[in-house]
């Protein structure tokens, strides 16, 4: 679409900013559409947000999104409309604020809760530095259950700072939201007394609203009075939004069209999940399924629909759901935690001190694992075989394929100690083969000086794709499906003749696999030429998972290279 | 002192509680001053605890520790009084709840905030298990600010169960505690309308109080109260206690007694902190401080008191505080965050997500790193060098001394980019030498065949100890203080003419220094023959750091042995 400029939606008419609105609402769903990315909450923001360019100065004026997947109509209106159609493809748009993109996007963001906290951080920076802008924080009613934002609430007094906190209430946080927060909210959007209001002010904010937030007649004077107000002291404007405004398959399907997924991609692992928790909680009553806000997006929904008293979804609060499956594990239940690889750094601490250092029965069921893909940097799941690589009493499996991660699942119900199943979204379904806890499977053995231990799914594709190649030279090399990070397979590792080991996994090179065998060879005094591959040591933006593989250190090419190297030199 | 049994409780006259309370008082007096810990929390919840066994009936029912430093009256109510002489000694009590040690230990505690979130997983499993007890959190006003309480709270309405909360409400969390929801206790405890009756019932909690928690004439009734309302509900019981209670140097000052450590221990790495900081913040206007909680453990106080408007203490709130640093950084401050090595695990998210994503100029001055005693598993700051290995962007400095420490934070000032220093409680001064990002020093070159890379000052000190013993058998080697865990200096370990490296280390042997060296030696097709030395995969109990190091894998002996063994196969 073409750009419109701030000097044209600040001398716009209330008409043409409904015009304008139509235009860029067509131009998401549009985009959306081909691109894939966030679609409702867009459509619910578009006047949100056109009424705060115009009623703001931006870039001068600072917003921070929480979250940040709604900020396509703040891209389109901050010089971006001619890049719109690269949203979210490699090199392209960002489908999150990036503050390397423009200077429009002053704060990354990704993971919930964190805008609050910024824009105090911004505020307090501002006063210290004498400048003088107004610093606004837009957040959603999701992630107003999150702990974070009430430890930013917390400190709204003590910084002693002004923000204007836009709090946009859809009541949804992908899945409804849910809780106390929520009920109160509601009530407030009633108008029925609630003490919210009051409890607000004792946390520093003056409260306005609720308004239309669809609509200027509404919007505009109240963000008028809020940066008036705002002159003052912080001020919470309580904006009710329509979750998919404006398409009527979207407004009633919000959480269907909350991420909207390009057709062809497979998407499997969240329904084994589903089916496979349905089939454990039928012959085991300790089962119970735990997750934070993303019920359909893990495969949950059927456990849900099919055991509701023993199915929690406690909102956008990863580390009270990890204390919760720790405390119900030691109360005598079986507890299943998915969630995305990403979002279990904030449940790190938790993992550690309540799971792990009690030894609880808990499993993680870690769905996004590896390169993600299309959301960037703040959505890839590279970490998690680094940072449970050293929690004493955690097992780390990593299925080879759907078949074996139902395998894994069986497994885990008798199982008494913490166990973290990491796999991506797609794959394949394969086989359900008998998997045991620490073992490896032997996929091709060969008389060949090479091993390639390779972990998961993506991995030994890859594994499949580089000896296709190099069996074209007459190479070819063993290769083991490393179902295990922790304990890894000391007898077969002890056991394999082979002097060159390969490892492959679909995560930071740092702290993964290929450290833990090369370590335990070193232990062992096992003299071993270990090659390496996993992601280098960045941050990976978006693009599609297979371009960040090949980009970041998982190129079939230069693993060929090397096999054809290590062959050369016998 | 004596055990006194549950039945001599329940059946005590009023007199005789108040007598009770004294004699725990006095032998929590007595054993702290021995064996250091928690002394004001302790002095100030005598009576709340006592109250709380002589009304619901332990172990039967559940009684969960936020925290768990107040747990010493507990245990000498539950079997324990004579063995509390060997509180928080190698192979004696814990100073912590802790399930292993007693069956009125339901749920270990030891970071703040989780107990909320384990007494609703406790309920939960109750009503799906069929059982019948009572589940009660006692949580302190300094953790009501924690994110993680208010998850929970969020959720108690959610999970539709039954729990009883007792707000233990001495107005500190080490430092005093700060920020709204403090505000609002404070008008609720003066009785004042402030809407928090009525949110915490829209939290789905019925409110009492508030009642003076060292009254049994006030408490007993009110715990009576509370245990018939929860047959139908949640409930909120607001205790107001006094810290230090009954001795009057410790209500006086509760923050200095609020853990004592004896006197003989060295406590300077804090100290340079604080001089450090308060020398830079003349320099340059852009520094700024922030802690969670911990001003004076951190040695921030000078800090505090001469830089006020650039110092920051959020309470216990980990997570945010990170965030505001990310974003004061981002609007042109440069922040250095004060935090002890095991609580910034809370903050482990937001350290790749909004510090090293953003690659943002934010100091972390992480004390408490390595093995830290006599608080135990959930105090250790053993995983800090493995959790921060991978996270792109970030530089880890480890100094050996303090006055290399001191040096350090001076480089910081102009540094650019996130910088982790990690450094145990006590340390030497030393000379404040001149240092490199990412540039080792060689303390002792020697012709022999091994070298030492030495992490850190015990580390440092460990070499030159098994040194002394080695030169006894006229056995020499190289010792490197390894400044750096990122960047390694590559430069000086391409250099080394040593075939036999040692890397020691305060943290876990998976993912810190060792895995590093190793995995760089293999990237450059480098052999050496690599022996590794830190904490085996196993959670650390409480003892002396010394102590600990021995048991867990730094052990002198066995290093010496390792060196020897190497000598003589040359």
């Amino acid at each position: 679409m073409k750009q419109i400029t701030g000097r044209e939606l600040k001398e716009a008419s209330a008409e043409q900013l409904k015009q304008y609105s139509a235009e860029l609402r067509e131009e998401i769903f549009r985009t959306v559409s081909v691109c894939g990315g966030h679609l409702s909450s867009n459509l619910g923001t578009v006047e949100l947000t056109v009424a705060l360019h115009r009623v703001f100065d931006f870039p001068h004026d600072k917003l921070i999104f929480d979250v940040g997947h709604q900020c396509y109509t703040h891209k389109l209106l901050s010089g971006r409309a001619e890049l719109f159609h690269t949203l979210r493809k490699r090199g392209g748009l960002s489908g999150f604020p990036k503050r390397s993109e423009s200077e429009y996007d002053c704060y990354d963001t990704g993971h919930a809760g964190t805008a609050l906290s910024a824009a105090l951080g911004f505020a307090k920076a501002r006063d210290l530095k004498g400048e003088d802008y107004n610093v606004i924080a837009l957040v959603g009613d999701g992630s107003f259950n999150n702990g974070l934002v009430y430890e930013a609430l917390n400190s709204v007094g003590i910084l002693k700072s002004r923000v204007l906190i836009v709090l946009n209430d859809n009541g949804m946080s992908i899945s409804p939201t849910v809780g106390g927060m929520h009920e109160m909210l509601a009530e407030m959007k009633d108008g029925a007394p609630s003490g919210g209001k009051e409890v607000f002010e004792h946390f520093g904010l003056t409260y306005r609203g609720p308004v239309n937030g669809n609509s200027f007649e509404e919007l505009l004077p109240a963000l008028e009075e809020a940066k008036e107000l705002l002159r003052k002291g912080s001020v919470l404007l309580h904006v009710v939004t329509k979750k998919g405004q404006g398409y009527s398959f979207c407004e009633s399907a919000p959480t269907e069209t909350h991420g909207v997924t390009l057709s062809g991609e497979r998407k499997e692992y969240d329904r084994a999940l589903g089916e496979e928790l349905c089939l454990l909680a039928k012959s085991h009553s300790d089962v119970v399924a735990v997750t934070a806000a993303m019920t359909d997006n893990l495969g949950l929904r059927p456990f849900f629909d099919n055991f509701p008293d023993r199915a929690f979804d406690v909102g956008i609060c990863e580390e009270h759901a990890s204390v919760l499956c720790a405390s119900m594990a030691a109360a005598g239940l079986k507890p299943y935690y998915a969630i995305y690889s990403t979002f279990l750094e904030r449940a790190f601490d938790e993992i550690i001190h309540d799971v792990c250092a009690q030894n609880l029965p808990v499993t993680l069921c870690i769905d996004r694992a590896g390169a993600t893909g299309a959301d960037g940097e703040t959505h890839q799941g590279v970490f998690d075989l680094s940072f449970l690589s050293f929690i004493p009493n955690l097992t780390v499996a990593i299925p080879g394929s759907i078949g074996e991660f139902r395998a894994m699942l069986r497994l885990s119900a008798d199982f008494r100690a913490p166990l973290a199943i990491r796999y991506p979204r797609e794959g394949e379904e394969g086989a359900i083969p008998k998997v045991e806890i620490g073992k490896y499977d032997v996929l091709h053995s060969t008389t060949s000086d090479i091993v390639f231990l390779a972990a998961g799914e993506r991995c030994l594709s890859l594994a499949e794709e580089v000896r296709a190649e190099a069996l074209r030279d007459g190479i070819d090399f063993t290769v083991v499906n490393a179902r295990f990070l922790r304990p890894l397979d000391e007898e077969l590792l002890l056991s394999l003749p082979q002097k060159s080991i390969f490892t492959l996994e679909d995560n930071a090179l740092v702290g993964g696999l290929g450290d833990a065998v090369a370590r335990f060879y070193r232990e062992r005094g096992v003299e071993k030429q270990l090659r390496c591959f996993g992601y280098e040591d960045k941050f990976l933006p978006h693009g599609e998972p297979r371009e960040l593989m090949e980009d970041f250190g998982l190129d079939p090419a230069a693993i060929l290279r090397a096999v054809k190297e290590c062959h050369a030199r016998g």
